[in-house]
C-alpha cells in the first residue's frame, strides 16, 4: 500500500511500536495535524491554551496508530506460524479485545471476538489469531465485513475443514450520539465449511459462552 | 461565544436535536469536511468508496455534537428550575451517564457521574443536574477538570450547604491504545462546604455504592 515501515513489535518506539516516523509518516502527520489543528478552532477551543498544544500531533499519531491496520499483510502473519499437525478437533480463541473505527462516524466500536477453526493438516501459532483480528480491526471498519474478513483470511490462509467467527461489540456511535442506547450491544457471525452444520455452530457456540473453556 | 444557534431540545432537527444549521454551522461543518476528508486520504482509505462517502459530513456533525458544551450555559439551566423548598437532606443523583472526549488525544471517555448537594433554601428540577453533567461533559476534556466544573457550578449558582461529585470513566485513549489498558477505571472527586466533613463525604460514598438507593 505504501513504503512506510511499519512494525509489528509493540514496543521499539515513540506510539505504540507500530509506526516508525520515517518520511513518508511524518509527511502524513505533518498534514493530519493541520487538520485537526483547525478541527479545534471550528469546534470553539483555543488551540493555543497548554492543554491543547500537542494535541493536533496526539490525535495525528493515534489516527494512525488505530489505522495501522491498513499496512498489515493477515496472510502474510498467519503463513509465518503454520505448522504441520494432525489436531482435528475445533480450537476456539476466545474473549479476544476488538478496537476498531466506525467507518460512518470515525467513533470507536469495541467489544470481543471469538475465533475458531478445525484444522486441515495445519495448525497455525495461537497468537497469530488475535493478530488477525487487529489487522483487520484497526481499520475504519463496520461490524459485518471485519467479521467476514477475519473467517475469509483464515479460510484462504490456513484452508480449514471450517471457520467460525463471532463478534460483539459496543458502537460508540450509537450510545454517545444519534440514537443514544446506552448498553445495546451488536453480535455478528460468519461460518465456513463444517460449521456452516448446526451440530458444529452449536457446539463452538456452548464453548463461547461457557465460563471454563 | 457565537451567534450560533444551539437548542436544548433532543428531537427536532436532524443531528440529536442540538445543533441548527444556520450560515455559523454550516460554515463549520463545511471546513470540517474538508479536514475529515483529507484524514481519510492520509489513513490510506478511498474517500470515494461507497461506505465513505458521506463520512466526513458525518464525523463533522459528529464531531459539532460531541462538543456542543461549548454552546450552553450551565448556570442558566440550573437557574431555570430553581424552586424554595426547606428540605435539607442530602440530594444525590446518582449513576448518570457520562460521555466525553479526552483533550489529548480526541478520544472518548465514558462512565458515570454522581452528583450531591444539600440544599440551603432551594431545590433544582431533578434533570438539570444530569444536564449540567453534559454542558460541561460534551467538551474536550480531563476527568479532574470535568469534576471540579460540575462541582463549581453547582455551588455558585445553588449556594447550597455543600456539593460532593464523584466520576467513573473508562479512557479508550488508554484501552485502545497507548498504554492498552482493557479494565483501568479513573475515579475523580470534588467537594465544598458539608462535604469536606468525613462523615457527610463517607454518607455520599455510601449511597452511591449502594444498590437500593
Ligand atoms: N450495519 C452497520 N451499520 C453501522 C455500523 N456502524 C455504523 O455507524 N452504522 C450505521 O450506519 C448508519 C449511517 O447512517 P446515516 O447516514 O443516516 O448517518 P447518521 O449519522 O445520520 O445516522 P445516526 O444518527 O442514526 O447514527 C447508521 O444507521 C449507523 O448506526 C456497523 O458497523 N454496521
Ligand atoms: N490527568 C489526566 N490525564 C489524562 C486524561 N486524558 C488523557 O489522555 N490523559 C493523559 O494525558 C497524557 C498525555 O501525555 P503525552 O503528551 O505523553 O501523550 P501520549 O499520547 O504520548 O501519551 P500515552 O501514549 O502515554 O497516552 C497521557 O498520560 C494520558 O494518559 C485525563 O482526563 N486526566
Amino acid at each position: 500500500m505504501s513504503d512506510s515501515q511499519f512494525s509489528q513489535d509493540t514496543d521499539d518506539d515513540d506510539f505504540g511500536g507500530y509506526i516508525k516516523i520515517d518520511r513518508y509518516n511524518q509527511e502524513r502527520i505533518d498534514s493530519l495535524k493541520d487538520n485537526y489543528h483547525n478541527v479545534l478552532k471550528q469546534i470553539g477551543e483555543e488551540p493555543e491554551r497548554e492543554g491543547l498544544l500537542k494535541t493536533p500531533e496526539r490525535v495525528a499519531k493515534a489516527m494512525l496508530y488505530l489505522t495501522h491496520g491498513y499496512e498489515l499483510n493477515a496472510e502474510e502473519i498467519l503463513n509465518s506460524a503454520k505448522f504441520k499437525e494432525e489436531y482435528s478437533q475445533m480450537v476456539v480463541v476466545k474473549d479476544i479485545e476488538v478496537y476498531s473505527m466506525c467507518e460512518h462516524h470515525m467513533l470507536p466500536f469495541f467489544g470481543k471476538a471469538h475465533v475458531a477453526y478445525i484444522p486441515n493438516g495445519h495448525v497455525v501459532g495461537l497468537s497469530k489469531i488475535p493478530r488477525v483480528v487487529d489487522v483487520f480491526a484497526r481499520r475504519l471498519q463496520v461490524q459485518e465485513r471485519l467479521t467476514n474478513e477475519i473467517r475469509d483470511c483464515i479460510q484462504q490462509t490456513l484452508n480449514p475443514i471450517g471457520v467460525g467467527v463471532v463478534i460483539e461489540c459496543r458502537h460508540l456511535c450509537m450510545s454517545m450520539r444519534g440514537v443514544q442506547k446506552q448498553n445495546s450491544v451488536t453480535t455478528t457471525s460468519a461460518f465456513t465449511g463444517e460449521f456452516l452444520k448446526e451440530k458444529t455452530r452449536t457446539e463452538f457456540l456452548n464453548l463461547i459462552s461457557s465460563k471454563l473453556s
